[in-house]
């Protein structure tokens, strides 16, 4: 039984298939959406126009689940009510305005995020947008169809920026709010300042240090944004405050959930309290293997490797999931931002001392075509160098190189090793000191000069 | 005293000055070229044309390194001899026509690569160019305005298929002859196929299994290159039959030279015979950290790495070059290809028994505009697991997956642990699962298949 029929729960579902056939494991899946097994994180593209159609962001349809995988699929059907010691789910069917029972022997819960919606005025209007499933994606498509233009989007972060790029290419007029002195908390607020300024260059307005008030909303729909410096007229206003995991339904039947508010597991994605109960996906809480705090990190790559720990459990396998560092990127018409461990925040309250480096370069050899200037910051362990975090904000060809700097971090790389690594050169890929290569130098420069400077 | 002015000297002499001033440390720099500190690697596309000038390649000018480096720089004077014992350096002025002599204390060998050129007629002839300096690059393109249109390029590695590319950008005529049976043998032979495939899309006439026999050639210029299956017309000939070491100098001295015919030298780049004797950049050997033997290989990054801990060390500092994985990168057109480690080939030398996976994706999600190929292929240490060697060859985006991988192998990662690293993920940047990851999986699964597949 799967609750939940996106890529945490699907994923379960398709690889406990594959190692136990129909006869042996009967699979339900339920999802109280219209459609299973989709990219949310493509949405704003599809909402931009960049991704044509809805069915582009469809990985398998439901007839695919039914026919090539034996899966019981049911989409509109909503469990609303688990009874762990029947072993049952109480299952609503939206269009057949019904509820029946149905039971389990194992159950994987990827029941996802849902939207942090403060409790703010006009917050829950029509009008007002989250954008987690394919149905919030129809709607805030609908309402551009039906001709609004101004377009507010609370909140600086992914989701927010990335909803910021599908309006500008659809020709709207775009305002971002952010409580914060920058946009891309996610980032440092000296790296989420370049972000804010190339933004600004974009047409987008930004407005930072502003919190919503309110939502000036009638029977016709939204009015305005207020905020405590402004109103600002709006026709459509976008949640980009993050969202939070959607455990609801895990919490009233007693299933341990952790201080992030997700669901706590063990290394093989089992609910930490009761047996034969598995999660998967934004509604788990995970570890970060740099700060060794829990932290819940709502991503569909995380969702996708999750699922399949769980479905090859399910299977009769063995798998673990095991952990994350943080890594995460986007692109905001040309820009592209990425970030991957640890924040100065974030380190200061995991207790370390720390030494910063930014350094600006380009993507290719300085006189090679297309060289694009990448940004780089560096945050490394006081003494010992260690590689704590680190954050990108550049161009084409920039951000994937976060990716290196993910992988020293799992290895808990200093950045005095980081700095002899031997990366990929040839002037159309990079300058022959790549710039993740002259930020660790940097970076095990600002180290040594911080010993120098203590007291003997 | 630094004998050869590119990237292995010119960087030593730098980064000494920047530890010792003009009052402390006297810094001479001899060059037989006519220019100096200039990026090799970029001669291709400054033939091609994709570089305006060749002034774009020269990262520091003499004149630079004269008035603020305070290094006194001498194109066209070549280092003939070496008396170790005496610290002196025979020079020849090339433009003044005299020889003299000039003490050290401190020697810095930078002295490069030479083409390889098998003792077959004709190889030697006017019309038969390497591609290694920019004197080389500068009789290419002579010898194009000339009204070159037929060119020949013998090997199929990176500098012959970016020559390939330049030619076909110029509108020439482009063959080009490998005597093995796919080009760039850097990769394995299944990963080189689809390079040789993408070549002949581009127009590029391919013959493979064909070794050169003679180049043909009269007083005015060569004529056609003759290999063993055909005789094929040609303006010019290019040679692409890779580098080695450049030490006559250093044997002649009697510094100690290895395997692979590079300048033996310890962690600091000195010699390994002579104190006070440093070398750095493609003259000299290092350590494949995988296979843990010697190799020479010739890479402007390696060469800039090495220079700068020549120079910190000459300078009083403390640095050590801590070996290479094998990472290179290329461009050939529009196609991409890249590899670290070990190839079966090399697996089988080093005493490895291992397991392969190929895999095809694609570097964005499938569903997201520009969504390109890639194909990755993993050798991975039969039981262990461990990531021993890496290919890609694709299109736009494809190869800088490399430098992960070459991360995981610096840190002697599993594929079932790299399958799990937390690399970013958005739909302009990758498919829910990067490519990368995929591999990983592919491969730990035949990892454990082969296991399984062993008598008990």
């Amino acid at each position: 039984m799967v609750v939940g029929g996106d890529a945490g729960g699907m994923t379960a579902a398709s690889q406990a298939r594959r190692r136990r056939g129909p006869d042996d494991l009967a699979i339900v899946a339920l999802e109280r959406g219209h459609r299973v097994s989709y990219s949310a994180c493509g949405i704003p593209y599809w909402i931009g126009g960049t991704v044509s159609t809805v069915d582009d962001l469809v990985t398998r349809t439901q007839q695919v689940f039914r026919d090539k995988y034996s899966i019981d699929v049911r989409p509109r059907h909503e469990a609303v009510g688990l009874d762990l010691d029947r072993r049952e789910v109480l299952v609503r069917d939206h269009d057949g305005r019904r509820e029946y029972r149905i039971g389990f022997d194992q159950l994987v819960l990827g029941t996802g995020a849902t939207p942090v919606r403060p409790p703010l005025p006009g917050l829950d209007a029509p009008g007002v947008y989250g954008v987690q499933t394919l149905d919030d994606g129809e709607a805030v498509r609908a309402a551009l169809d039906a001709g609004a233009h101004r377009a507010v989007v609370v909140g600086g972060g992914y989701i927010g920026l990335e909803m910021a790029e599908a309006f500008v290419q659809r020709g709207l007029d775009v305002t971002v709010v952010e409580a914060a002195d920058a946009p891309m908390a996610t980032l440092d607020p000296d790296m989420g300042g370049l972000v804010g300024d190339a933004l600004q260059g974009m047409g987008i307005r930004l407005y930072c240090g502003e919190p919503v008030r309110a939502v000036d909303a009638g029977p016709g729909g939204v009015r305005a944004v207020l905020t405590t410096e402004r109103e600002i007229p709006a026709d459509l206003v976008v949640l980009g405050l993050g969202v939070r995991p959607n455990t609801a339904l895990a919490a009233d039947a007693g299933i341990r959930i952790g201080v992030t508010t997700g669901i706590v597991t063990d290394a093989r994605m089992r609910t930490a309290s009761h047996d034969g109960v598995w999660a998967a996906g934004d509604c788990v809480e995970t570890v970060n293997r740099v700060s060794l705090s829990p932290v819940a990190i709502a991503l569909g790559t995380h969702a996708n490797k999750q699922g399949r720990v769980v479905g090859i459990n399910v299977g009769g396998g063995y798998a673990t999931f095991p952990g994350v560092v943080g890594t995460a990127v986007t692109k905001v018409c040309q820009l592209e931002v990425a970030r991957t461990g640890l924040r100065e925040r974030d380190a200061d309250k995991a207790g370390f001392r720390y030494v910063t480096a930014v350094v600006r370069s380009t993507t290719r050899a300085g006189y090679f075509p297309g060289a694009q200037p990448i940004s780089t910051k560096l945050i490394a362990e006081k003494r010992s160098g260690r590689l704590l975090g680190a954050q990108i904000v550049g161009r084409e060809g920039a951000a994937k190189r976060i990716d290196v700097l993910a992988t020293a971090l799992w290895n808990e790389m200093t950045v005095e090793e980081i700095a002899g690594l031997d990366l990929s050169y040839a002037p159309p890929f990079a300058p022959v000191w790549d710039p993740v290569l002259i930020a660790a130098r940097k970076a095990w420069d600002a180290v040594e000069a911080d010993v120098a400077a203590e007291p003997h």
